[in-house]
């Protein structure tokens, strides 16, 4: 299998990290990224670097693509020196960002008319899981594509899920968000209260991580709010372009979704506050101006 | 410290398990139920049965009770046959069922009037947490009295808090099912888009379970909400109590808690379609309905 030419592109914190274990697993490997120095860690691997999107797509059997939103995937795969233009028998893309089944549909369509096979493949786990190789990724698309290169994802995540036709990979991803951003919610709202009635947050943290209370979200954000860490591990900016993808599909499929809704009012009100480069659990931040309590 | 004599009042699911938990620790029991039935597992045991909540008072050092609300808690202590009219010097009154801060104060004053001593101590875990002995319980009063107590205490659960003045056990109660609400709104949201989206809730379970939306909720709740089970655990009506104690207090405090009251509100419509006795996953039955669901 390792004779699979892989191409990757997009070498942010996620991307670098993920093309790095495709690396390690044996794939022969060609980087591209449109700030050239995020090159240099693989340069000196002697991985080689293309000079565009189309080169990558040329010289690969296998393009991935990790980039931050819809628009930046369009560019990518479709733009002047995208990938289409360097479309070739067998080509398969993997988009691995996060972004709707509409967009996955329209990117599997676009580059179906030049014979290439798409699937999205969204992740979670963060980036301690894209170091780790431990991501969680979600696929949408043909069956016999999403196995021809599950070795590579192999490399790259624990939890491989066939998810569906193309897109269902990218609604996994958004139902996932969901849960996320409604976790942050309820342990904003607790630890608002618990300050305004004089409730000490540490036994607040007892109560929740050892009983019906317990999640995610309080395991591993909590700690950080508690100290007023609100560097990001996931930025808010990205949780609340999720939940709007995620509302959209909902919107567009009659689902009423008040809790969704109302998680995505409260991250638009965080990023008008220009916080939406923190991390999501910033969130704690509106909840302590709307209820006058000032902690830091 | 055996011979603290223990009264216990309220044999219902959780009291029976934390009464028989009490007595096998080694502590002199006499017990009070309103529906008699409920004593025959503790008449064969030898255990002695009180008539009223006075009797139960005039014999023991300690009365404990885990009855359903506030009005239920306020006959029992304070009724014409309440445990006020049993009073002696030393008594201690402990309420382990979940009100309010405010009904915590109440109840410590007026017990106070009579020389008696009061904790609130509200618990969580569950059914199979009182009758393991694993419960976390949040206890509100005076130091001293809770260290008095602390035997009895960790004969029914594993953590025991003590957090902070009387009402504070409430308290961190109602910030815990504050968290437990907004938990459950999330899983049922995005069980519900993923229905409608033809997403397979087997795949969606992996997901949250294995990632950054794994939560108590998603492990214990959403397998019975997969396989339609809505049996009670914890009851909806009972969450729907709770959140609303915890709005009155967010609101006399003037903290803005949205999600708390967003999930108050769907909790209310599900009381309303007379779905207040099944377990609070039952949720997912409302949200299905809004969508145009039909699986049951």
């Amino acid at each position: 299998m390792k004779e699979i030419k892989v191409g990757f592109i997009g070498l942010g914190i996620m991307g670098s990290a993920m093309a790095m274990n495709i690396y390690k697993a044996g794939f022969p490997l060609i980087v591209y990224n449109r700030t050239r120095s995020k090159t240099e860690p693989f340069v000196k691997l002697g991985i080689p670097v293309a000079e565009s999107p189309r080169e990558v797509a040329e010289r690969s059997d296998v393009v991935i693509d990790m980039v931050t939103d819809a628009p930046d995937v369009e560019e990518v795969l479709l733009g002047p020196n995208g990938v289409v233009h360097g479309a070739h028998t067998g080509l398969i893309v993997i988009d691995m960002s996060t972004n709707s089944p509409e967009h996955a549909k329209y990117f599997a369509r676009e580059l179906g008319k030049y014979g290439v096979e798409f699937l999205d493949a969204p992740v979670t786990g963060g980036d301690v899981g894209a170091r780790q190789g431990t991501l969680t990724i979600m696929v949408g698309g043909k069956y016999e594509t999403f196995e021809r290169v599950k070795p590579i994802l192999e490399a790259m995540g624990k939890t491989i899920i066939h998810a569906g036709d193309v897109g269902n990979g990218q609604m996994l991803k958004l139902l996932n968000q969901i849960v996320v951003g409604i976790d942050m919610l309820a342990v904003a709202e607790a630890m608002a209260l618990a300050k305004k009635a004089g409730i000490d947050v540490e036994k607040l943290f007892t109560v929740l991580s050892t009983g019906a209370g317990n999640s995610f979200t309080v395991q591993y954000y909590m700690p950080k709010m508690m100290k007023g860490d609100f560097e990001p591990g996931f930025r808010a900016a990205h949780l609340k372009k999720d939940l709007r993808y995620a509302l959209e599909t909902a919107n567009r499929l009659n689902v009423s979704l008040p809790g969704t809704a109302l998680t995505l009012q409260l991250y638009n009100a965080l990023v008008a506050k220009g916080l939406g480069e923190k991390g999501t659990q910033a969130l704690l931040k509106l909840y302590y101006e709307l209820a006058g309590v000032n902690d830091w």
